[in-house]
């Protein structure tokens, strides 16, 4: 099987999304970050995914993005709360990384190059998600124009792919998809702002969506919520 | 001024890059990296290139490609030596490091886009170079179009710019374009694998077309070399 990158954030998509490259043929090399995120615990899940996955290399890099400021994911700013997914409001918000897919790509393009893969999977979506610009299809497709450019194998003529294969579907139709693929989701979190005791928030933008997904799915979540 | 990210490794060519954005009009931040690289001796040299230059912010940024390998300047590989510039060899050489520019213009990315800045210059060189994919016009044209779906600024429709203004320069111009701008470079150090003495090794790619620059621009090159 080839091998292909995969970004892994401990989060429901990216664990689909780790599911669908093994469907799709390929050797997965799991690659993950620890870049000051206020919810670092999900790298703890990302391990946990990757192992029921049978993932043989999983990459953890070390990148600090606190100094660069701008997010409430990275810094002491409120995450912004709600009661209801559809409270969630147009425009980027405060949750945003500045650049941070871009970071998190050049990094895959790194290791697809050292590693001989000329696949990267990225668990982004377009629906059910938070409006930010580094999650749209035309970036991604610019993205994968200057990877060709940018490397060995694109000069040699190997044809890198930067594959989305979620970026069309709702959460109903991501969870479907995982639970259809064996995906066990009491392995994964989503909360940009988990409690102490390891509980997810339930109302900050991503638990909101994920527990609109699950109900829409017409299935539990099986993970435990702070708030009900 | 306005601000503006240039990428700062502490040679030749990103000393004259900042003194170019000056000249341009702009108020520079500097961001350099600390990745793993053999010659990392080259970021007391970014700070005092900085510092010379009167730069208020200077970021640097610890990133570790070493787990990545794949390069002479990140593994233990030798870097290749010659006795002269033109036997540089064709197509890309062991010292390229994998995406290498694709991740520090991400990280110029994040920065401009939290700092407010619209403008990122970069000294790469596609004449007197070493052959590597990612210093190609193409490619630049490429990062910048993806930079601009990338981010906020650009979807509200802010312009951001990747400037290369060395792109099309000889070693020997852009020595000239610097000593005229009053770039001192005997702060500058370029070489891959610099002596424990501090002396350049003068026989590597970038002591070579460093050198011949100079000799072509018929100046002396302030710096030690331990070869000849």
């Amino acid at each position: 099987m080839p091998p292909a990158v995969v970004l892994l954030s401990g989060g429901l998509d990216s664990a689909t999304t780790l599911a669908i490259a093994r469907e799709d043929g390929f050797d997965p090399i799991a690659l993950s970050f620890r870049y000051g995120q206020r919810h670092a615990t999900e790298l703890e899940f990302a391990a946990r995914v990757a192992r029921a996955a049978g993932v043989q290399r999983h990459v953890v890099v070390d990148i600090d993005l606190r100094p660069f400021g701008g997010s409430a994911l990275t810094t002491d700013a409120p995450v912004p709360k709600h009661d209801r997914a559809e409270e969630i409001g147009g425009g980027i918000p405060i949750t945003y990384v500045p650049a941070r897919n871009t970071i998190f790509l050049s990094f895959a393009l790194a290791l697809a190059e050292t590693a001989g893969a000329r696949d990267i999977y990225i668990g982004v979506n377009a629906l059910d998600y938070s409006g930010y610009p580094d999650c749209r299809a035309d970036y991604l497709e610019a993205f994968e124009r200057m990877a060709n450019l940018a490397t060995r194998a694109g000069v040699e003529g190997a044809r890198l792919r930067i594959r989305a294969p979620l970026l069309h579907l709702t959460k109903k139709a991501i969870i479907e998809r995982g639970l259809a693929l064996g995906v066990d989701y009491a392995l994964t979190r989503s909360c940009y702002d988990p409690l102490p005791t390891g509980e997810s928030c339930g109302r900050c933008d991503a638990c909101l969506l994920r527990r609109r997904g699950f109900a829409q799915a017409g299935t539990t979540d099986p993970i435990p919520y702070a708030a009900p």
